[in-house]
């Protein structure tokens, strides 16, 4: 361990087997994260209630159950992403306490309990067909130890749903709007509410949507101040984003 | 002309100078448009209200004012587009009936009575800076003979802005949507009436609007629908598919 | 009942049960979709023939029973797009009134009898790879209740094939032009008629046609008046927005 | 005024010369602004410290010197983005109390106190050609009451510049990170902190940059956890949404 | 027939039972493909050999048999484009005369002799995957009766084996050159040779060849004059238009 | 001069003062193109009536001036392209025979006598706006020794007046199609033709033709065979090439 | 051969047999390559290690064999890329010599001594997706018999994983630094050394990575200065250009 | 200094005066650059031969001079890029001994002495219009001390200007090429030469070059190995990158 390595230096000088000259150069030569600076990683990771996200695309079952296993040893929060239900069988036969949400393809095992904040996170999506994020968006933040409402379905084509949670959507202290197509909502919604907004564009869409794009550049427009925009279909990014602005929030 | 020449050949065949094998052969090898094909076209214009817009557009002051003259001595309505101040003055002074729209950046000359629609076109545009667009649109389907209603600075970022008009954009017969930025407008007003909505993209908007492109693309993805596109900033093509519409709505 | 509780608060103000002031406050704190705003929408579906199309792709075959089932119920017109043979044969199981267009890829089944317009919808394709999206458009027309003409394989590069129908289609009360590769045919059909051309580029093309891009680009650059664009491939929209018009023409 | 109409009607429902039905349909038929729901965005603007920024970009003097006018008979705080000297000068002569930044192309009236949000914001910029959207998004922050911290100059292509304030900005409770080129100091600074960090992609750069479009993407892209992107050149958005972060987060 | 129509008016103009007017007008009401302007169009088939190409992607195998019929009834020579070897087995068994090319994937059916041109066509490819693109190209030229010369596998990358070629690409008429990834064949080759070159972008390359769109663009870009562009991997297009120009050019 | 040193060589071989060996190695050092390969690109040079245009945009007039001077002493015909009128008066102060295209913006200096091809170039333009391209095809074709003719203003929204000129295009050996907006009228006259179509886009339209994007991806896309694209506004390019097909065209 | 005859054509010229001006023909006539420019090529083949990789993508495996076999026949080293282990099983049947390496998919057959150049290539990478290019890289410039040391999974997400090796990275004589995503590591890392760097973006990422082209676009704005770029997943150009660059590195 | 307080640390532990476990954590809450590591980047621009180089462009001539000033005062060579007439004026009346390029728009102080490389750096640029550019990479590579040659104008449209310099540029060690339009030079050098060849895409050339993307997209898919590309225009990056690979290259 390179804290002990430390500890056996300054024991060397303090002992005057050592010169402080040369225990200076010593130190200078240590590759810093010697130092203790990967510690304030690891504190983030303790901080914020899992260090990583384990996303499953391209990984054997064999590769995710070995790394589950390295975090669950770790101690804290572990949260997948893009998991198939056969990685779910894998998993769960190996730690039973796994949950599965197959709409938001996510594994969660809650080992650690996180500080949750004062408010709400409200997530907001246009269509049926924009769940998959949105899903993936409140599993992220819930992991996180935040409080989550969903108001699915609200796409500005009918704009009187949405306009009826109105009131719901104002009281929430960070908004995720997750919208394929043309992304309008998360103008709308940034136009409802006070707090700030994080848009998600998904790539739904006929075949102008160019995969998200559409959605990712209105939404990047949006002419309601107070919008911020993570990657298409990204809606572990969003869950994560909000979580730490809640994490903060005083209680109202 | 052409008819006088199919004349000269009818009479010839009455009069057995020419066969009528002879006068097949003839016929299909004149143009075609000597049969009165163009005439069309003709009785187009007149039914338009006008037969063609002068886009004004790197023109010079005297092609200008020589293809208003002969538009004006073709008896029609004249519809000029982007038009500077000075090309005004020199329009002007030639004929005083002229009339500028320093906004839209137009110039009409009335000089037929085009017949109107059953209804009203609407004339919806987000921002302050969407204006010129709209006015051309407007000032392009007054001039084919509609009745128009405008309702500005109505962008979705401040909804109750818009909803304060529901019903009468509901009693429109074809709505125009001007909008930059994120084009939102077009989908808030799609969901909100059941008539044909012609949206306009316009070139307003940071960086990532790319000129008018962010706007486009949401418009096209639009998620209400009877939602249909033209060109960024295409005020006059909107208010001309306007105008077609609502010449031939009934009256309700 | 919405309605109902604005009526017994009505009832409890004329029974002098409640004063006039919280009545005001009480009216002002329900969500407004519970004054009846909601209503209007289910007008507007009552109106067009159906609230809203069922689109396939990405549902599960009991999920779309399901939901056809639900519209069934409500007693208008059904239309699912993006139908696959295997779809059908589900919802023809149930509602053996289903009729199914495989080259459209719809099913529909009409219960309410929609109330057509004055002129005809002329449909009209450039390729017979096009007729998928073309078909889509008249199905969306006819079980809208209004009548379509077509005009499939007419392309530009034999013009004479497009001119043969000049006069039919010029008698149309609008145009569905549906085209893929250079999308050529929209400009030159908009510039035989006079009523509005509503434009559908479509995927179809070797590789710089990016996926209809090309077409897309092209139809919005349309040098014909009178020309506006729906979505890539979206047929529905097309015919969507033409029976939208049509419905409201007066008979000629 | 509306609620006096809503008075007047429930008034005649308690006199009987109403009857229940008659009021339904008539609360039915009101606008629905006209309850009461315009106020929550009064409300929303004074609790913000300012409704809307001013645009000047396209603006006349005389026009913004009346729109700050308007705004300052209003009492709230006025931002000015994107103002010449020649504007400045403009809106002093009219009130003394105007400040300018002219790096950041502000004017600024500071008349209400905001309540400032128990953190601060880190404003961290790539080069010195990305002050003035750094600068933007300060004095946006500022005047909407937030404590800001700025680190300008410490791109990633000298790391150690930015490693030496590791630990400020890890005290920081939002970071705006604004970098042109390859926009990788998002990423960086995302890797360091675990509070929500908004970057903004600026318009500096070489021909492929393609006026933001690469740092943008960039941006969007962050591999690390806890990065949203606003506009290109944006720094009003940025600093806007920071402040909203900041306003709520509870002192530490 | 049309014109037995025009026969039978202008009889009845000679015989007087038809006004001379009344014949004006009734040549006018007809639809002037009726006048023979179709015929133009057949000439031309017969003129070049064939009158359309069969594309095979998407069709049917029965399709593609039924349409090889009414072609080779037709008498004209036959060409089918991006066929399987399974649809060569199909057309085979009903014309034993068809010839499979399995790199170009055509079909082809000689029937009628086309006159060749005055010179020779080279064909000249960068890469073995660019291969079916160039045969495409050779095949079209060949059944549309041409003489042809390939040079494949001449890349820029090793310029002296095109540069072997030099004579031989000289004294051709026409040169098709086919190239993917960085597309610089054409412009070497453009330089050398002081007929027409026809560039064909290919498909093949690495990512950022984003399928065919930088050799596209390279060679619109081509700083050598001469060159013409078709679509991507289009090689059809290119043997076409080439077989077009040879065929017209004298005997050197 | 280079073949003088071969010259040299080998009359030093025959003279028996350099030996055998010793002459090959002295050929195998001496640059190739000493060997007579340049003399290929003279000769070229000769054959196609000018070696190389004069690009103007971004030369100085003294710049100019000496270029046009070097090429004038050539003794070939000189084309210069862009150019502006102060430049052409400075070109005409030293050679009075030189010719002004203002709307083409070309300078030519005939000294040559270029040999013809057997067939006529048709020139074709959509609007009034491309007529600088297609100007600039035209003198290019016509200082390369070939017979033109102009078909201006025939844009396919009224396609009666290309129509009209279908016979004149048919017995064109090779047609220059000029076109911006849409592109269409490509692919229309490669229909109504038989022989090879050169497309030029022009930067020519709104927003959305993104500076002749669209009219290129459309010419490319074209439905029409025998249709090949230069680079946009390149009417030099489209000129040369079908100067380069009309000189080896057979009379018909 | 070809110096054999120039070598008889030069003694025909000895002998009197030939006269100077007949041979100064002959010689021009002769293909160039005649003259040995191609040995160059062959010389460049023997010096580099190998003369071209092969690109399994697309061949059958019978191919591959046959390749492989002339290239070991050649006597070169042997690399092949993009190969899958089926091809990798039937190329070791043939040549037990033959290694596999699955993560980079490379089959390697070294049969000749590479001249090392004086330094270590470093191959730096940001996750672990980035493994099979950057393996890729690896094996090119191993088999071209350079030393190389990599760096794997040290995105700049956690900044301390990289500076940990900082000196050992400054050692280095030149870097390969592969990454997807945002690819801000080919910054990061440019800052820390003083030697070349070249970048390889990966098609790792979320959906606005644009299958490369976000980390494309980063690194080719890189703010560090050395940086340069090769094609999207090119692990192989990286590694080639590697030890182009080390090969001629002198000792330190 | 910070060493001192780490020395003073280091004193207290070996007087006992302080734990050694206080002193690790004191240590760990250290800013690692206190420990030294901003040396290694002071090294570094000594190494180099100057630490970063001034881009003009935006910048007053106050802030260049006094930009210039610090720089001179620091002892190393001095290079401003993109700086006008004016600029260099203003310099030159502070430092007589700069000099200026004013092709390149560059200005040099030369004070240091550079430690030249063992090869030749090779400058290509394909046209006059690239010669701004490939002078600008010759004068950073000059003023970093390394030996050049340039090869100007030898496009490939003329490929034996270019292959005539063939055994020059196999003699260099690294090779600069500086091409616009379609950029096909990078490959035809790249297959010539086996040398590191660093392409630099100009923004020169008609429409569909978009500013530079064509040549851009080309050098990126060279189909020949060993070519890497660098930002649109940056000549300086070339002409770095060229320096930083001959500094280290063994003579030959």
């Amino acid at each position: 361990m390179d804290a002990q390595r430390i500890r056996e230096l300054l024991a060397a000088v303090r002992d005057g087997s050592v010169e402080v000259e040369e225990a200076v150069s010593a130190l200078r030569a240590m590759p810093f994260e010697d130092l203790g600076f990967a510690k304030v990683d690891h504190h983030r990771g303790l901080r914020c209630g899992f260090p990583e996200v384990i996303y499953c695309e391209g990984k054997s079952i064999e590769q995710l159950v070995s790394i589950v296993e390295a975090r669950v040893a770790g101690g804290g929060n572990v949260l997948a992403t893009r998991a198939s239900a056969e990685m779910f069988e894998a998993v769960r036969r190996r730690f039973p306490a796994a949950v599965h949400n197959p709409v938001a393809r996510t594994i969660t095992i809650a080992q650690a309990q996180s500080p949750g904040g004062g408010g709400t996170i409200a997530i907001v999506s246009a269509g049926t067909s924009d769940m998959p994020v949105a899903e993936e968006a409140r599993e992220t933040a819930e992991i996180m130890g935040q409080k989550t409402q969903t108001f699915y379905d609200v796409g500005v084509a009918g704009i009187h749903r949405l306009l009826a949670y109105s009131s719901a959507l104002q009281s929430a202290s960070v908004v995720v709007v997750v919208a394929g197509m043309e992304g309008a909502l998360a103008s709308v919604v940034g136009g409802l509410v006070d707090c700030p907004v994080i848009a998600v564009p998904t790539s739904i869409g006929y075949g102008a949507s160019f995969h998200g794009l559409a959605a990712l550049l209105a939404m990047l427009n949006s002419c309601a101040s107070g919008v911020a925009v993570v990657n298409i279909d990204n809606g572990f990014s969003a869950g994560y984003l909000a979580a730490q602005i809640n994490r903060r929030t005083k209680p109202q």
